[in-house]
């Protein structure tokens, strides 16, 4: 598919029957795929880490291109970030799709069982989702990461990338899918969008005539808008992450100046990357100024409200900075006269997304971490945990931040759903 | 609210403003509800179930009023059935909502929980959703249970019901506020939309400013293109039911004539009744007279394909046929080949919901079981047992023919989503 011509080449209807064409041979592999044994999901997926391994120098070449033409056109830092790939980020890369070989398979999982008075016996048995559409930004990885977790759930999957990230991906897609051949399973279980053309976004938010079971949009304000006003057909939602770290009156200083710092800075261009901090006023005197300092040391912007500012020197905050993702080396800060205020100023600005408390204090702990409304919320550590890899899952291909369905990072055992099979011995309903 | 003006008297702005408020002041109520304890909802359900039953003359003469007017538009008798109430009904009702406050709480549960090499705690925690809005057509019971399940769950509701049932639903949400009050617990987690003005579904599915969570509706296939159309916000969906029974070669014959007998007869108007008998051209000469005797025998029209007109008088059965959720004393009736033909002719034409194999072979009951893609799959069981309450989740609110977050029947469990939350010791990412 990556040899597809351009998209000012294809006239519309064109495009929608290509994609259409995709959507079937997709779905059609997956059944093979799905009612395949566990060990024929894993031993496509190592043969997939393999190819993709194989393919180093040609995706890295790629990368090279993409990168290039991206800073030609003023990518900002984080974004550039975002897209480079390296022979470390390669390898992280491959060992990532290992990592999901490695995973339990989720598919045909007893999850419940139970018998009923009359003897029925329920059994709820999870199944592959079908055939789901990623629609992504810039990031690569994601690329990998989406096909790999599609696979281990027995899932096709549709990919369509990010015009920055367009060769790089192709090319993974090109390893990926002779990584499958390979492995004697069928290639078109994973399908690229190849054309850069928007409206092909619109055409898989239609559903393609049915044939697409959810879509997973990982993206900014205006994909996630488009999405919405678009989509036809189920979505796991991917909202930005505005995380917050909230410094406690008790937190532990050391933990509160290295935790906020790696939260901030460990990588700006992360969706769970810090973007504000909220001190008590009990603490700042004593805390800010080393956090500060830290944080400005390596290059990092403070913008803080009053209270911060008569404690250390920094840029005036607007109320937009406390709506900002910046995914750079910004943080807004804020002082706040205890945990209600803190949660109040989360519930207002976050993004339901990752959000952290640093205290000693295990009730207060406690009452943040039941208190805040947020896919994750964590004590006591850095909001960059938030991560598939790092809960776990062996990768992810986001953090979902809507209600339904999958919240927090989206692993294999996410892109499932279940039925219940029920067995009788000629029961009637009286 | 139940004593809000009718619809025409209300300009447009003013309904939108009535629902958002009504969303605005559901939302804050659950919160109270969410974060108070299990034992707390337990009670309020409770006293919802005296109430509703305390109310019981008065709601009856509302669906009496229902009931006539309904028959005097010329409502078929299938649907009739589903609106009428009875005294053994609404004492059903009322069971079925003492039976929700007897089923475990599904808030605040820890749902897994593992610990990761660098000590991070990780748990997952279930939560309410939020607020949900169930749209829903002519049975009254959807009424009781939607709200109790809502509670139980600890979610508020705002409940919009068929124009059909409005006052006997209308009467029942009084008493179910009535109840809430007694209990202590705020009633304005349970809100009715006042109006039978279609205009208000639209500002529902718009999703009142991003106060709904959810939308859950139930009904036909008006209801659910236009859900498809319309909804910006996340569905739970509840297509018809095009159950098949499926009779095997192996099928044991009193188990085929009794299980078929009911899974068309009970009720005729449940969604889980079985509107196609699909039956292996082995048995058919044996078994097809009896069953047909059976059904005849009890006034239930036959429309058969040729092999079955060969085997027992009847009706010719059209293409469409095979498509229609009767929700009446009607089966179509198909010979087929065999497991593969069975199944071919439900992945066509069924809707995703309950279909059943009636086999004495083990081997052919789970080739039916893992191969037939729907949200319940019985083995020599009746469909009519596609129900919440049958399932021991002590009521529903529909059965989900979707693949998103809730599959099968939603009880109060499918009623949750979930968060992560991460005990650190200040462990910061490398």
């Amino acid at each position: 598919m990556a040899d597809t011509p351009p998209p000012s080449a294809l006239p519309a209807d064109t495009l929608e029957a290509t994609l259409l064409a995709q959507a079937r041979q997709a779905r059609a592999a997956s059944r093979a795929l799905a009612q395949g044994t566990p060990e024929a999901r894993t031993a496509a997926l190592v043969a997939v880490a393999e190819a993709i391994s194989a393919a180093t120098l040609e995706v890295l070449a790629a990368n090279a291109r993409d990168v290039e033409a991206a800073r030609a056109r003023g990518m900002s830092p984080a974004m550039l970030d975002r897209l480079l790939l390296s022979h470390a980020r390669m390898a992280s890369l491959v060992e990532a799709v290992r990592e999901v070989a490695r995973q339990p398979d989720p598919v045909g999982v007893r999850l419940a069982a139970w018998t009923r008075p009359n003897g029925l016996e329920i059994s709820r048995v999870s199944q592959p989702l079908g055939l789901i559409a990623v629609i992504y930004e810039s990031r690569p990885n994601v690329t990998a990461d989406a096909a790999a977790l599609c696979l281990r759930a027995g899932n096709a999957c549709l990919l369509r990338g990010g015009s920055e990230s367009f060769g790089t991906s192709s090319a993974l897609v090109r390893a990926i899918r002779a990584g499958l051949a390979q492995a004697g399973a069928d290639p078109e279980a994973v399908q690229w969008v190849a054309t850069p053309d928007r409206a092909a976004v619109g055409h898989i938010l239609g559903g393609l005539d049915g044939q697409i079971d959810v879509v997973i949009p990982r993206g900014g304000k205006s994909l996630v808008a488009r999405v919405q006003a678009e989509a036809r057909v189920p979505v796991i939602g991917h909202l930005e992450g505005l995380c917050h770290t909230y410094v406690h009156a008790s937190a532990d200083p050391t933990t509160a100046v290295e935790v906020t710092f790696n939260a901030k800075m460990r990588r700006t261009g992360v969706c769970g990357a810090t973007e504000t901090l909220l001190i008590d006023a009990a603490c700042a005197p004593a805390l800010l100024p080393a956090i500060a300092a830290r944080l400005t040391a390596a290059g990092c912007e403070l913008r803080g409200d009053a209270a911060a500012r008569a404690l250390v020197p920094m840029a005036e905050a607007t109320e937009e900075d406390w709506r900002t993702e910046y995914l750079a080396p910004i943080l807004s800060v804020r002082v706040v006269a205890g945990l209600p205020e803190a949660l109040a100023h989360i519930a207002a600005y976050g993004t339901g997304h990752t959000d952290a408390i640093l205290t000693e204090d295990a009730g207060a702990a406690e009452a943040f971490l039941n208190g805040v409304d947020s896919a994750i919320a964590l004590h006591n550590a850095s909001t960059q945990f938030a991560d598939g890899g790092e809960f776990g899952f062996g990768g992810e291909i986001g953090i979902a931040t809507g209600r339904i369905h999958a919240r927090g990072p989206v692993g294999a055992a996410q892109l499932t759903t279940f039925c219940y099979q029920v067995r009788g011995t000629g029961q009637i309903r009286p």
